[in-house]
């Protein structure tokens, strides 16, 4: 007699949650291009490899985890449609994934939205809901529209299948340079290190994978510290991408494999940002900097080795920049 | 009795140079990637790809042209040097291949020559010349630096053997996308307006070849019109790049095989820029910007096409902006 059959979600993110995104959304998102430089080599006394996420679908690698998650839905399910509430890349990702699908995506924003964000995610046809500017009322009015129109929810992070489709990343950076002794992650609520993290571990076992975030919003640094999720309260980085606080199921998987996690300050990721522009000829936005912010003034551990750093995304407002900036013209 | 061998150098640009330069460059320049966009498409109604040579070594295609002639020189000419009068990316490109050879570059630039300019010169160990900021000055300085050192000119763009390295960017594009209908390529002295031309119609006959320049330095389309090269007395534009004018060796091809030149004006190129910073997430000078800039109001002929759209490079003032940036930070 054979057991019987009990449906249950994962308990943990595995290699093959990780293979099967990368069928998944094979084809509906961007296979990104790696770039390398000889000048920050010379700078850094590394060699880098840059995996470009700001050339993602959406201009950031959320396309990854909510393509795969809104394809994992059943039939009946996705007629539902899917929910989340993000103002940033994740509400714009899930907007593009719903319609790549065909079904309703519902996005919860504070009214206080910045335009070109609002415009991201309504330029794909979802259906947003205003709420105030508050955790409380972001939460309350996602779960009022789950509860009047069955969609799924579908977290920016903590959730397996998203975390599943971040960690493509990994997949085709190791794929594309298979020599890399480490690997550098910018760490927010944790969906892009943890999946990443599983992804390289699997492919890669001896690779070091670090997790790099803002100075002012260091939870996963406390966090991996004192083996518990200790958020912070108010946190204080450009970073705007890496504020939130570290997921359960991000955490579990950071624990068992990240190696270590490396804080940097606001000014670092500035000067970051401001040499990827110069030097590298890309747009990143100010998270995206983090992780090679760590490069500026190297541990020893983290000269000439091969280093692969993900360059999360390059959504931002080009009208605000973090430098002064003379109008030539 | 066989015919005495002559010496000479070759007439007018062959594809045999262009795939001896492809040879002779291999591994001493970037292969540079080609992006996509489905929001640029649809916002133009044609399907676009972008051949990024601001990720081409010193953020330029220049590099190309510099290097085949660098290192098509015979030992012992070599020996004695290379010279050029340029303060823009050729002058860093000819650094960077005769450093690249073990040999002295002479770079003569007027004193009023930007810091970052210097700085990208003299990287590579290029001996630099100065002079008054005028054209007269330039040619008679560099005339005494050859005379004093023996060095050979490489000029920017009046030099076949340059012009087939600039032609390497079409072979490498039109094996990235084959398909392409049209090829949009900037024009100012036509170094790689007529390599890409050579380059594009030996490859693929049919394949159109226009030329864009900005409407201030419209030279290439006056002297198309006339049949031989016209001069504009004092450029106005924005695309510093692009103001030079015409050479002889670069007009005749262009006479014979460019389909068209297309003009646009500087307030369509900085749009065309930011266009490119926001939704490819490049960072390209204004020079580079200039052939999507003939997308933004396309002539009916270049709708619903497959055109290819040669980024020239990246190199610019991150101080100076031609929009109005506030500080976020």
């Amino acid at each position: 007699m054979s057991s019987p059959i009990v449906s249950s979600a994962p308990a943990a993110l595995s290699w093959q949650l990780i293979e099967e995104a990368r069928e998944r959304i094979a084809g509906k998102v961007n296979l990104t291009p790696v770039l390398t430089s000889g000048t920050l080599d010379a700078l850094t006394g590394a060699r880098l490899s840059f995996k470009c996420e700001n050339f993602q679908k959406g201009g950031a690698f959320k396309a990854r985890g909510a393509t795969n998650a809104v394809f994992s839905l059943s039939e009946t399910t996705a007629r539902r449609g899917v929910a989340t509430h993000s103002s940033g890349n994740h509400g714009a990702a899930l907007a593009r994934a719903a319609a790549l699908r065909g079904i309703r995506a519902h996005v919860v924003m504070p009214d206080n939205t910045a335009q070109a964000k609002r415009a991201a995610v309504s330029r794909y046809g979802a259906e947003i809901t205003w709420c105030a500017p508050t955790q409380a009322a972001r939460e309350s009015t996602v779960r009022q529209v789950i509860a009047a129109t069955g969609a799924t929810l579908i977290h920016p992070y903590d959730d397996l299948l998203v975390m599943a489709g971040q960690g493509t990343v990994a997949v085709e950076f190791l794929g594309a340079v298979p020599v890399l002794d480490v690997l550098l992650c910018p760490v927010g609520g944790g969906g892009l290190l943890s999946g990443c993290a599983v992804a390289a571990k699997s492919i890669k076992p001896d690779i070091r994978v670090i997790g790099v975030e803002p100075r002012g919003a260091d939870d996963a640094a406390r966090s991996l510290r004192a083996g518990r999720i200790v958020p912070v309260e108010r946190p204080d980085t450009i970073a705007d991408g890496l504020r939130a606080t570290l997921g359960e199921r991000p955490f579990a998987e950071i624990r068992r494999l990240v190696d270590d996690i490396i804080t940097v300050s606001d000014e670092a990721i500035v000067r970051a940002m401001r040499q990827m522009w110069e030097v590298l000829k890309l747009v990143v936005e100010p998270s995206a900097a983090v992780p090679y912010a760590a490069l500026l003034d190297p541990p020893s551990g983290l000269r000439s080795r091969r280093i692969g750093i993900i360059v999360s995304g390059g959504n931002l407002d080009l009208d605000h920049l973090p430098w002064n900036v003379a109008a030539s013209a």
